[in-house]
């Protein structure tokens, strides 16, 4: 079996190796940028781990890791656009680089390019593959729909949030691991088992995020600490105190959500997550579904010595700062 | 066989059975928005058309036809934001209704929409179907990128021209073609020439309305007469007459081109038209597709009697103005 490193190098060289058309060149030319900006490429590691996990050899499930790989970075495309955001993984954004038309676009045909990918699976497999794929990625749009919409709220519920994240982040994951275990001819008990585990990782992950943005070493934490309260982000932090803050306190939260100094916005927000056990509080949510993934690890129906990389993948994600 | 009015009612009541999810509404309104504005469903209803010469049934190609359908939309949703258009079909665009961003996003999830239906095709065609139409999709988003990059330049060449309308345009009718014929179960050598008819026919067509916009009656032709000269759209007529007027003459249209009055601006610029003959050069270019079209209709492989709705149609499209 496959070590996830070994993976990744398997997928970079892929991606390497793939070839656009040369023209028209703006049309392609933001592709090959966004492709080439990194990442760890998780989500195509995680369909050649499941195929590797049933036998399969790797190559056999390379084209629906592309496709996977292919329809994350063109939601990523699309999203900085909806986000105005200027920087992705530290570079100007397609859309900064290449203008929003320019953006829609090339997004567009990137789609085009992940379904081109997943067409090249074995003809035996492909209806199977189709059905996770556009149910995966219809599900990612219906995602970063809520999300869109939740900003304009002035609070969600808790299980409305987590509804959101699953849709916007962890169905890819589940998805991808699917995905991988149809092109190895697993059973769809198996390939179910294996989407629980990846959806449920997904959200725990999620989950995670959402703390360290409050409590994590910013030294060890890969974005600015502090940056969803300084957005006023409503993530399950945010969520948890409104549902239990007193009216007092909830005013409190009200002034500071306009503090313009954002030191001292995020000092005063952090000890009204202290004040509240906040962290506690989302930590037993977020162990609830990394439960649920190993729980459905555990009850996949393959010898235990083959999940080993499962298991060590889900403790390298869920363990960024134990 | 079908006629092509059957073919349009049945491609009609398929769309009004399309059940879209409840949820999130503002991600689906615009998908059920766009569908129900209309046209002609020419799309659809050639790739029915082609299922149809073969003697396939229908129902059959109908995921197909669908397919194409909802693909047509979505290009219609992310070009209005890209064009900057207020309206479709004398309604508000998408982009207007629900903003840049919800149109953007309802766009994307339309793409998946159309591979879904593409995906309940017949495991035995799907490969080919899909082959057939990610091409084609990729091929109208090259389009789509050489028309707004043809805005900038100053002008374009004929046949650089003829690819982006090749692209934009025709490959689409063409494409819609020969999925119908690959669903049939067509040979390859008869759904590449239905696609070579329906890819010519569609350059004859977009050529006729370039000469239309000029010289089209008023009462017959759906938009306003004269749309292309106030927008300096670089049409064919526009870069015939710029290859061929002299100096004098290419100044006068220069300054034309800056006329705020528009129906002077129509006057003059018709005037230059037909002081080099441009109607009459520009009807021999879409000519030589509209007879393309129709050599490779009459070398396609099939009983003579089965294309006469096939001539039909091509004569229906071809005699707007006639």
């Amino acid at each position: 079996m496959y070590t996830p490193n070994q993976l990744q190098e398997n997928i970079e060289n892929a991606i390497q190796n793939i070839r656009y058309p040369a023209q028209p060149e703006r049309l392609y030319q933001p592709i090959r940028y966004i492709m080439s900006l990194g990442g760890k490429r998780i989500r195509p590691a995680l369909t050649l781990m499941a195929a590797d996990l049933f036998g399969a050899a790797i190559e056999k499930a390379m084209p629906a890791a592309l496709a996977i790989e292919t329809f994350h970075n063109f939601t990523l495309i699309h999203d900085d656009i909806m986000d105005n955001a200027p920087l992705r993984r530290g570079k100007q954004t397609v859309h900064e680089k290449w203008g929003v038309n320019n953006a829609i676009l090339s997004g567009d045909v990137m789609m085009v390019e992940a379904n081109k990918h997943l067409s090249m699976l074995e003809s035996t497999v492909l209806k199977d593959a189709l059905e996770t794929f556009n149910t995966t990625a219809q599900g990612v749009c219906e995602g970063q729909q809520l999300d869109m919409e939740f900003e304009e709220l002035q609070t969600v519920s808790i299980p409305d949030y987590i509804n959101m994240i699953r849709l916007k982040t962890a169905v890819l994951l589940g998805g991808a691991m699917k995905l991988g275990a149809q092109v190895a001819g697993a059973s769809s008990a198996q390939a179910s088992q294996l989407y629980e585990f990846g959806v449920n990782l997904g959200i725990a992950f999620q989950l995670q995020d959402d703390i360290l943005d409050v409590y994590g070493d910013p030294e060890k934490f890969g974005k600015q600490v502090g940056g969803d309260i300084i957005a006023n982000k409503k993530t399950l932090m945010l969520l948890k105190l409104k549902e239990l803050a007193s009216p007092a306190d909830l005013s409190e939260l009200e002034g500071q959500s306009r503090n313009k100094n954002h030191a001292e916005k995020i000092n005063n927000i952090t000890a009204l997550y202290d004040r509240y056990n906040i962290r506690e509080l989302a930590s037993i949510e977020m162990r609830n579904y990394s439960d649920l993934a190993f729980n459905a690890l555990n009850n996949l129906d393959v010898e235990e010595d083959r999940k080993s990389q499962l298991y060590e993948l889900a403790d390298l994600l869920m363990s960024r700062e134990h």
